[in-house]
């Protein structure tokens, strides 16, 4: 019979940002529960976080290495189904890789791990349990996003022949790491962050979103990295040439610079017969431009969608739906996944449509590739 | 020691469209959980949407008069804290009433009840019995719309003189009752509606964003109700000039024959420095026009806001919150206000910041004078 | 053979707005050329103002009185060919019947006149003379706004339901009449403007392209003016219910109290299968929402426009045309016009596409009963 | 005495494009009259369109030769003043030469020449006569781009970081100079556009409005041209990272294949404090986003404007100017300069703000350094 998923999560205190915003992906739905945490390497956060969240304290835990162990050993119709990772990129690889190895499957956070190494070695991993793992990358969560993947892969604006991609914020525009900021403490740290600053916190969801609506790869890139604020240690705005896999080329760029931005993903794809225009502030909207008839305003909600638009929606048009929403489908597309799941047969994560360990290889060869090329005077660097 | 609220539904099979959303609303932070319902008037629904929501089948009920019965007698630890209530509106008095008349809290689907009288009836028993009584005027919910009213409130645009408020909608531009559609069937039917068509489902929610925003009431209306799609029973459209308590004149108009139109609720209150604009198709943004400097863009989720936009917000700007979130607020408000109730002592509404019954008197009282105003040929029609 | 026409000026001296504005219309195309003028009733400015436009000195008369006179004793290939009358609205009549009376073409500044007494005199005279009569209803000469009249009279959106016409301005929000300004005095001076304040300045102008895109003539209103800015002799406000000729219903609202308005004239006309949507700040673009398809943007200068659009456009898509084309389109049909003028018989400013005399009687009717109905207890009140 | 400025026009036949511009743009203010022409290298054009203009028909001339020189001969209160030379670019350079060489003004369409050679022979003789010379790039025409640069000047919004530009077109997006196409062909024919296509043609453009706003210049780039439309034998597209010479970086893109655009030319400019948009389509309007308040929107025609910005606009807030008032401003400045000019005397076009030939030869310099970047395996290249 099917029940509610039982969810662990490895992260996600209450000072966290992204933890509370999993949470309440995941309750959203009502199809998971959240039944233990490891929410902190501070047993005291831990345990305030689990009180505030009504976990039974017996299943808060102080590290997610001794959840991993204990709710292995729990009865089945107790037991934690999946652990959600929900911190920082340097502790991604660990407890992702303990989870799988334990029979756990495993939703995570973006960028996938903190090197291209690590996250090899994941893949590997998850080709070789079969568990179902599945990668963050909340904008391609957005029904419309989905719309125009749908439109893009139907030929309805023709062969693609210009990607424009962009994510600008503001709020490192000011040297925040010093003033005791969590968030921008650890992103701009790498030790914790990685090689990439913004290109790996935002830039990889930029190209991810480029490569999933239009449905081909970034092959090679001409980049441009930037520190602007005096201080910082790791890039806060980058800009780069694209050459895709089908011959389409195009520009991205992904800033933590731009004074007054807020998250300004948005992305412009030019085919032969038309154009796309989607902004993650307004995600409910498609403008669909065309060579010789009026734009066409798409929206959220219409009966005229496509089906993987409609069952990612849970709302009629003009009742806006947002972020936690499309953080949401991620979560309840997984949970599907995890339905399904027998030991031995291969989950294709294409049909339950979310992010998985292969999206988040490429993104961190991405960073690796973006890295490169900054420092090279050689104009193209491919992505390998 | 706080814990989850424990909630039991009336109405809301998987077939209808608000139930749903007051499912989501209330999952969304983790504070409250279904534990019971009877969900339709048919057993055979009202269990399968049980099943569908993994409740204890022992507590899907045949009836709501079942479920106050049953859930009162279950011990203290497992009984339902409150009740949610989002049948069509001929069915709201009497679960509403019996609810309260054994001591259980109440959130209720707008608008209140079918009459004036069952609303006043409502409106003395939450007064007598002291129980915490929530209206989903949802759009009060959202955090944008609450920096408007505090604007306003603050004297920010100065005295208000102009207040222009609109809810179109489309999609009851054709004979939808006709072709089997349950949303249409019963909003259109009187018998299930009362006296109000549009004006009622609709019309209600722009009276109370304008009266809440502004924080005056309407006291006199003149007011045009029409009946525009051929064989309808009840108004589809209305128009009507308005006249408030504190001097400020206006218009208000709602209709759902609108072609193409979707849910675009929005508002202008000018006063005598500067006008705000709010639109719910994009809530997340509120305009504020000034005599004699620029524009300015309030946004959700920014440092400058007021603590009452901030408390009622989840996510930075720049990731949208919608209609659930507006709905969770409600829910989520209502929440902490039955965490403070003890009997004997009266719950303030204003302060938890919700909708309550003197909202849905008020709704009542609206719909009663709109409809008399529109069968008049004398002007001015007073709202008692 | 074809030579630029001539055109004589009443009004506009250097310190009036709106004769600039009807100077520059007159310029834009090559097709007219200024060659004489009585700017004012002050033989100085007139004579100042003379000077600044490089016209012969002889030419720049001390009245409108002399300026006729003397121009009918000119050889045609100097006397000018129409009159263009841009004073206050209580030098309307005199000059307009003059120059009728002796034989020269006019085109006038609306509102037409200081009553419906002198605006149906006028009518008689225009249509005794056949002479060529253009009122600046400046709005119509929109490209847009004639694809949005086209579109509805070829049924594109079915029979017209509802029709919302607003033209929200904020300069009035303030006593501005008492510091000196030259606009505002004439404008409240019940003396000057008429027994309409807002609703004569700018109420005409939405009443007028309500009727222009519909096709149909408002019959009956239900209206409230109010003066909101203390001490201020004629509405500044105004709000009304409206019935049409062919069954629509609507509202309409013009006011020049809602602070930080600029000059925001707009329309929504909702049909059986879809809507339209103009706003005169971005007058390149209609919105055109469908009941079932996706809402589509109609833009300036794009190939699938009509004819009538078409010849009203100076430019390709994207370069915007703005106030002084939508201007210089009323000029430029008037001159038309002019050009085909024979003595005896009548011009069809149908074909023509100008607004002309009759518009201007019904403008005046319009102000009429909005000042009467807004006294009036009952409902409605009829437009004669 | 000052009079009316006389001009006499190379190429602008009826059948062209941006001739019927550079007139409309000179009629506007009344302040300059067109005199005469040589207006196609096809005399019977150039008589046809002398007669549509209502020229003297012995001033339409075969040939800009025999206009100059026959003009030269006309007594001084009938020569013309200027030549405006509106030709395609390969016919730039010879009546530029001849006209200044003759001692005319010239105000000639961008970009300036065929090659930076050329180029570059103009802007000495310009520095040895000290005509004035102006060079319509039109869009820093407009008053809202004034006031960017006069914000970015008086350091508003802080220390430039970040300055993206972009010029999407679509109506290249097939090979539409294979079908007739005026504009199409000489502008995707070498022999007539020079070694750009849409780089020089709109590439220009973007590149001098960032420099403009910014008031900085591009000293390198990193360019990548591309030939989309099979055929095609200049490129339609471009994208290239930019260094600008105070230490901001960025990003042009300029195309002519994406499908459904208009006319897009766009900037964002990031600095320390704050950010600015403004898009062409809507040229009225500059946004200016903030690190820590609300966004604001500056709108032509307010009073807290800069004066350069209401030295350049004609009509009030909310009555809005387009393309053509963005053109005529150019011309307006030319002409003051013209007004002051006298032998000897060098004009300085920065406070006549108006485009000159030095713009022309950084223009030039431009396409050739992108054209050169483009065909190189190193990452940047500096213009010269």
């Amino acid at each position: 019979m099917k029940r509610k998923l039982r969810m662990g999560m490895v992260g996600g205190s209450l000072d966290a940002f992204i933890g509370a915003v999993h949470r309440r992906a995941a309750n959203l739905d009502g199809e998971i529960e959240l039944v233990c945490g490891a929410f902190s390497s501070s047993p005291e956060k831990s345990k305030a976080t689990g009180e505030a969240l009504y976990l039974n304290p017996h299943r808060v835990y102080g590290s997610y290495e001794e959840m991993i162990k204990k709710e292995k050993n729990l009865p089945g119709d107790q037991r934690m189904d999946f652990v959600s990772i929900v911190t920082p990129n340097h502790v991604h690889f660990e407890p992702a890789k303990m989870a799988l190895e334990n029979g756990f499957h495993v939703i995570i956070d973006k960028p996938l791990s903190f090197n291209v190494k690590e996250a090899k070695a994941l893949e590997k991993l998850v080709n070789k349990t079969g568990l179902v793992f599945a990668l963050t990358h909340t904008y391609t969560g957005y029904p419309i996003v989905k719309e125009a993947r749908n439109m893009v892969s139907t030929g309805e604006i023709g062969k693609v022949r210009k990607v424009y991609v962009e994510y600008p914020q503001g709020w490192l525009s000011t040297f925040l790491e010093s003033s005791g900021n969590k968030q921008a403490s650890w992103r701009t740290d790498p030790s914790k962050s990685g090689a990439g600053g913004a290109i790996g916190d935002i830039g990889t969801h930029a190209a991810n979103l480029a490569e999933y609506i239009t449905g081909s790869n970034i092959k090679e890139i001409c980049a441009m990295l930037n520190v602007v604020v005096k201080g910082r240690k790791l890039d806060d705005d980058s800009s780069m040439l694209l050459k895709f896999d089908n011959g389409a080329t195009g520009i991205l760029m992904a800033t933590q610079v731009a004074a007054g931005e807020e998250n300004n993903l948005n992305i412009r794809v030019y085919g032969e017969k038309g154009g796309l225009v989607w902004r993650q502030e307004e995600p409910n909207t498609l403008e669909v431009k065309w060579l010789d008839k009026p734009k066409e305003t798409i929206r959220a909600g219409w009966g005229y969608l496509s089906d993987t638009a409609k069952k990612n929606t849970r709302t009629p048009s003009g009742h806006p739906e947002g972020y936690l929403e499309a953080f949401a489908n991620i979560y309840l597309n997984f949970a599907k996944a995890v339905h399904e799941y027998k030991p031995g047969r291969k989950i294709n994560s294409e049909k339950f449509d979310f992010p998985d360990v292969a999206d988040g290889v490429r993104g961190m060869a991405f960073v690796e590739a973006v890295v490169k090329s900054a420092k090279s005077n050689q104009k193209w660097t491919k992505i390998n």
